[in-house]
C-alpha cells in the first residue's frame, strides 16, 4: 500500500492505494464513531457492498443503492439518500461511505456535506475517473438541468481509499474514460508525466498493474498539491478544469449520461488545446500530441454537433464564468495550464467549429 | 447605528443594528463585486424590495421571491430559486441578499452555501426572529418530511444589516414569535438579561424602539460570543437549542407552519425547563418565571396532544441526537444550560405528559 497526505491543516487526510484495500478493517476504524451509511449503485453494490460490510466490523450499517449512471446526480436521488439517511437516524456523527465512481462519490459527497449540517465521509472509489480524480480533493455536487456540478459544496472526506482491484471488474469504457483525467493531469500540469503516458499508454490500456499504479499516484500527487495550495478553486485549481468548459457543455447538451464524463473531457481537451494554439499558445505540435494521446487512449477527439450560440449557452452557465466572461484553461506550452479571462471570440468559434468536423 | 462583531478570523462580520439601514448603499458597496441576486418573499417584496434595490445602485439584480412561511423550506423552492439563479447567470461572484425573515435567511443562505459550491450572501433581516437569532451564525436550511432543518450547512454571511424600522410593519404574532427567541438567549445564557425581559416585556409588546434595540443588541452579543467559540455545533453552540428539542417535535408534528418556529419554541422552552426541575436541575419557581415570562409575551405555553412514542420518534431524528439517544439542553439555574444526554426516560414522559395538559 502506498499513502499520500492531501495537506489541508487540521483537515488532512491520507490516500491510500494498493491491492485489497477495501477488505482491510484497520482502514475504516479510525473514523467510524457511531453507525454508518454505505452509499453505492447498482453495478457496484454486488460487487464490493458485502466486502466493505464485513471490514466495517459491528457497526450499524444503512445499504443505499442507486442506479448506476451520471442521471443518478439529481434530485429526486438525493432526496431518497437522504430519505435513507434519516429513516436509519444516522446522527451527526454517522459516517458516510462512498462506493463507487465519480458519481456517487459526487452525490454521496454532497449528501455528506448537507445532511445535518454536515457529517464526516470516506470515498471508496472504484473507478480509474474516481481514483485519480473526483475523489481527491472535497469537490462534491449534483447536476442541474441548466447545468452540471451546478449545486454542491466542497467537503472533505476523512480518507481516500483506492482498491487496484478494483478497477479489474471496470468496463474498457470507463478504464478510457479514467485516463481523460489523467492525461488531462499530464497535459495541464506535468509534461514529462505526459511524456511517460505516451510511452506507457498500450500498458494502461492492458490494465498492467504497475502502471496503473503510477498514473495513480501521480494523478494524485499531482491534485493533492493543487488542492492544498487552492482548496475552494479561488485560483490555481481552476487549472483542474482544463478541458472541462468544453466537457461540461457536450455533457449538458448531449444530456447527462450518453457521453461519459472522461469522454467529454477528452473531446474537451483536444478542443482546449487548439484553441491554445490559435491563440498562439501552444505550438501546433504540442496540440497534436494531445489529440494523438486522447486517441490512442481510445477516447473521442470530436465534439457532437451543436449551431455555436448553444455552445456559447452552455458554456457561459459553466461555474467557470465569472460575470459574462467566460474564461478558458489554456495551455500555455505542454504542462502549464493557465486561466485566461480574456479569449477571442473569433478563436473560440473556429474551435467550435474545428470540433465538429 | 449600532455594530458588533462575530469574530471568526478572516471570515470574521460585522451586524448592523438600526433604523433605516436597508437604504443605505455604504452598507452593501462593500460586498458587490458583480450582479447580486435579492432572494425575499410576496409579504417582504411589496414593503421594502425596491429600496433594497435601489441601495444596491447600478448592479445588476435579479429577484427571486418565494411563498410566505415555513412551507417555504422546502426542495421545490429552493430549486425554483436555483433555476432563477442560473437562468440569471449569477457567477460565483454573484452576491446573494436574503431579505426577510428565518425562512427566507435559511433557504437564501443555504442556497448561498451550494450555488456553485458557495457563494457570498448578506442578511438583511425583517423579523424581529431573524435580528435576534436566526440572521446570525451561519446556519442554513431547508426541511424534509423527516425533520425540521435536517438539509443545511454552515455559511457565514457577510455582514448583518438589522433595520429597526422593518420592526414596524411585522404582525404583532411574528413579533411574538422573535421574542421567544429573546427569552432563550435569556433563559440559557443570561439571567440578568432575563430579568431585565421581566421588567421590560410590556415595553417589548408595545415596540419601545430603545427597548427593542437592546433586547436584539444583547441577543446577538450572546449569540455572536457562542458562535464565534463553536461554529460549527460540536459543543457550547448547542446550548442556543435550549427549547428546541421539542420545538422541532411540534413543529413537525403539526406540519411546518402551522404553528411559528418562535412559538413552538416557546412551548418548548417551558417543556425543557420543567424537565429541568424534574430532574432536579433547576429550582420549580425558576421554571415557572419562564413559563410566567412566555406567557406575558403572549406564546403558548402548552403543547399540542400527541402520543408519547410520536414525541419519541420525532425527538430520535432531531438532529442533536447523537446515535440513538436524545439529548437535551437542560437548564442548571437561569442562565446556565448544559447539554445532558443521560436524561431519564421516565421525566422526559412526565414532561411530555404536562405539556398537552
Amino acid at each position: 500500500m502506498e499513502s499520500l497526505s492531501v495537506a489541508l491543516g487540521n483537515r488532512s487526510y491520507p490516500i491510500h492505494i494498493g491491492a485489497g484495500l477495501i477488505d482491510r478493517p484497520e482502514l475504516y476504524a479510525p473514523y467510524l464513531r457511531g453507525s454508518a451509511a454505505i452509499v453505492t449503485n447498482k453495478i457496484v453494490a454486488p460487487l464490493y457492498l458485502q466486502r466493505v460490510r464485513k471490514a466495517l466490523g459491528s457497526a450499524r450499517i444503512c445499504e443505499i443503492v442507486v442506479e448506476d449512471g451520471e442521471q443518478a446526480k439529481d434530485w429526486p436521488t438525493l432526496d431518497r439518500v437522504f430519505d435513507a439517511l434519516l429513516a436509519a437516524r444516522l446522527g451527526r456523527d454517522g459516517l458516510i461511505i462512498a462506493l463507487g465512481g465519480g458519481v456517487v462519490g459526487d452525490l454521496a459527497g454532497f449528501a455528506a456535506a448537507t445532511y445535518q449540517r454536515g457529517v464526516p465521509f470516506l470515498q471508496v472509489p472504484t473507478t480509474l475517473l474516481a481514483q485519480v480524480d473526483s475523489s481527491v480533493g472535497g469537490k462534491t455536487a449534483v447536476n442541474h438541468g441548466r447545468g452540471k456540478n451546478m449545486i454542491g459544496a466542497f467537503h472533505q472526506p476523512l480518507a481516500v481509499i483506492a482498491d487496484l482491484d478494483t478497477l479489474d471488474s471496470l468496463p474498457d469504457r470507463e478504464l478510457r474514460a479514467g485516463l481523460a483525467e489523467v492525461i488531462k493531469h499530464g497535459a495541464a500540469l506535468d509534461a514529462p508525466f505526459l511524456g511517460w503516458l505516451e510511452l506507457n499508454m498500450d500498458k494502461l490500456l492492458a490494465r498492467d498493474r504497475a502502471a496503473l499504479t503510477y498514473a495513480i499516484r501521480r494523478s494524485c500527487e499531482l491534485k493533492a498539491a493543487i488542492v492544498a495550495e487552492d482548496e475552494r478553486e479561488s485560483g490555481v485549481r481552476a487549472l483542474l478544469n482544463f478541458g472541462h468548459t468544453f466537457g461540461h457543455a457536450i455533457e449538458t447538451a448531449t444530456g447527462f449520461g450518453s457521453w461519459l464524463h472522461g469522454e467529454a473531457v477528452a473531446a474537451g481537451m483536444v478542443m482546449a488545446a487548439g484553441l491554445s494554439a490559435r491563440a498562439g499558445f501552444l505550438p501546433s505540435s504540442d496540440a497534436a500530441r494531445i489529440e494523438a494521446l486522447v486517441k490512442r487512449a481510445g477516447l473521442p477527439t470530436r465534439a457532437p454537433k451543436l449551431p455555436p450560440e448553444r455552445w456559447r449557452d452552455l458554456m457561459a452557465v459553466d461555474k467557470k464564468a465569472a460575470g459574462a466572461r467566460v474564461r478558458f484553461v489554456l495551455l500555455h506550452g505542454l504542462g502549464h495550464a493557465k486561466l485566461e479571462s480574456a479569449v477571442d471570440d473569433r478563436l473560440v468559434a473556429e474551435t467550435i467549429a474545428a470540433a465538429a468536423q
